[in-house]
């Protein structure tokens, strides 16, 4: 048998199921009648309880004093960007490995992506190569890093924690102390992840959550901002809801902002799902044991599994193919998909996209061998906690 | 007794209720089903039967050939001007007297307002004045209308129907034609709202509705883009949505682009509350009646109604203060509100707000006349159509 076929069998053998999603919501909680709560009380739009509860839940269960929910994670990295200080001509460190909203939400800022390789370790920012990158290009005068070949300042480190993998945040927070670099996470996809026992998206000085439809908790769309600094914080919601002053019926706006509000119809469904990530973690966590053991006899493959010191939330289960046959990955899509076991190769790197093409990179030989060998398996949490 | 006082007592009288609101949706259809059905189902995010459904709906209510649903009217106007030509530098022409979000939208290009005084008769923008002024600041060299002032090329204008009173929209697009200057609505408070039959929104290149928890139908959030164009119709939803190539599986993105999605979820609510449309203009249009009798015997002030030859939706219910007492409307504003009947004041002048005070305005005496005496009444359906 050709490994395609193989690994067809396997996905099927865990998954149990003719035809599997990748990742699809689960709504086994209060969802309707938070929603239904909304409806009837005609509490659907931007103010409302749900946003100020869900706000709160985020908080509590990340450990950040503060949680601003907005319209969805592009948004709220755009505003924990802004909130940092980068601005228009700046350079943000970002993975050439990611989703493309990371370099969106730069260039929503004015800012330029300058991307950064890859981690084999942890999927994440190699810090080690972007010490050494750093060293190269970046000098520090009087407080301000400046990429020295653009004449660009680079404002901000954006790591993402990729599929859930936590970077090792203690050794990036170390390396952008030292140029002066502002720490913003692309937490979109780490929700339940910690380092260490602490929740990913509280070591940078702001970061972003996501609750996209295929994320590990939905609002349908939407996303957060998450900080200890308590007048960041009150900016970030000025600057996602129109900056507007207070004011009994004044209609008076102080800066340039944005409506990245979240509505409270879709808070209400985050509230829902807050209340159950532990049985979806649980439930991640035991899909990843199966697919470990149907692996477990294929030597050209491998799963992909949490770093020692870090929990992942193992958001999408990740097949890693061996290098030597990465040339095959288009054949195990095919094979996989064709039998309606849902596959996704990882993105195309950012710094390959005809946009961002042209922006500052450091070479990224780990990206891109990576880039030719992730395989994303069926990773909804109802493949272990069956069909309602 | 002072005219704070009579009002109070002729808008209680209206209302009869001790305690009321500016605009609060009305939810008395297929709400809670259409929404039961996208949790029931799991398709509460990005892509689903409902956006399809709105889309067709809107398109089909509107007599707009094509209809892209967004997060909000603030990104919809955004993408909007985007799809005309709108690039950073360039000016946009919009009514000094409107919503913050009409100038951060062209911000949010990069653009710069250019602000334009008001018409009395339709509290748009003023096009006689705005003729005269481009006669004194504009020129048209090569099909290029630029500021001869600033040197930026004048882009686009945005005609804002204020509170559903719909601008003369013929007189506009001959005014722009002859400028060579692009016509994108910003119809954020006029849906149902039409010109010789023809609904506002479907004049310009294209346009946008917002769906606002204070507008006449609602979403929670959310914003649409109304054209006529094909090609433009298929951009606004690449814009909105990442600018994804289809592919099977490869995540190849284009161009630098926007998650401005409307949820599915959202987009239920969108379409139970479009079939409900008839039945809240007919509302609106009876309170009129019943506001136009309760101040049909005070000389110092007027209710706002539609020009001849239009039909507005009487989105917001208009008082006029006559000049000469306009000093007297925070007096009115205070001792309304006191009594629980919720009344605003229209609108700062965008002209005058921080972050605008230095774009390039023509005179706008009108609109600071206008600033002055608008007082918004309660205008919720609920008022006409009773408690449930
Ligand atoms: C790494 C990463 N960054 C950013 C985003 C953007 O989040 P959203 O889709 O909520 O805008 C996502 C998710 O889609 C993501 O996976
Ligand atoms: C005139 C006008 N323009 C733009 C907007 C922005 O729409 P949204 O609030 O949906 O972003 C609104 C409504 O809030 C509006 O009234």
């Amino acid at each position: 048998m050709q490994l395609a076929e193989i690994i067809t069998e396997r996905v099927r053998r865990v998954t149990a199921t003719a035809k599997v999603a990748l990742h699809e919501p689960c709504f086994r909680g209060r969802e309707l009648a938070y929603v239904t709560e909304c409806i009837e009380t005609g509490w659907v739009s931007s103010v409302g309880s749900y946003v100020d509860r869900f706000e709160r839940d985020l908080a509590a269960y990340t450990g950040a004093k503060h949680a601003v929910v907005v319209s969805n994670g592009t948004s709220g990295l755009q505003i924990a960007l802004q909130l940092v200080g980068v601005e228009a001509g700046d350079e943000v460190l970002i993975p050439a490995l990611s989703f493309v909203a990371t370099a969106n939400a730069v260039r929503h800022c004015g800012a330029q992506p300058h991307f950064v390789d890859s981690d084999e370790a942890s999927l994440g920012i190699g810090i080690a190569a972007l010490a050494e990158h750093l060293g190269q290009v970046a000098e520090v005068l009087a407080g301000v890093c400046r990429n020295k070949r653009t004449g660009r300042r680079i404002a901000a480190v954006v790591p993402m924690h990729t599929f859930g993998h936590p970077v090792d945040m203690p050794a990036l927070l170390e390396l952008a102390a030292r140029y002066h670099i502002e720490v913003v996470e692309d937490a979109a996809e780490s929700l339940g992840s910690t380092i260490g026992g602490r929740h990913t998206g509280t070591f940078g000085r702001c970061s972003m959550l996501s609750f996209n439809g295929n994320k590990i908790v939905t609002t349908g769309g939407g996303g957060a901002i998450l900080t200890d600094d308590a007048a960041l914080a009150k900016r970030a919601k000025h600057l996602s809801t129109t900056a507007k002053m207070p004011h009994a019926w004044a209609f008076y706006h102080d800066e340039v902002a944005y409506n990245y509000r979240m509505p409270n119809l879709n808070a209400a469904l985050g509230c829902a799902q807050l209340e159950q990530i532990d049985g979806f973690l649980d439930a991640k966590r035991e899909l990843t044991q199966r697919y470990l053991e149907a692996f477990s006899d294929l030597p050209h493959v491998r799963l992909f599994t949490e770093r020692p010191g870090t929990r992942a939330n193992y958001w999408l289960q990740t097949l890693l193919i061996a290098p030597e046959l990465a040339e095959q990955r288009d054949a195990i899509l095919a094979a996989t998909n064709g039998a309606g076991q849902m596959t996704r190769p990882v993105w195309e790197l950012l710094s390959t996209l005809p946009m961002y093409r042209d922006c500052a990179s450091m070479a990224t030989p780990v990206a891109q061998d990576l880039a030719r060998r992730i395989i994303n398996l069926p990773s909804s949490p109802q493949l272990i906690m069956g069909a309602v």
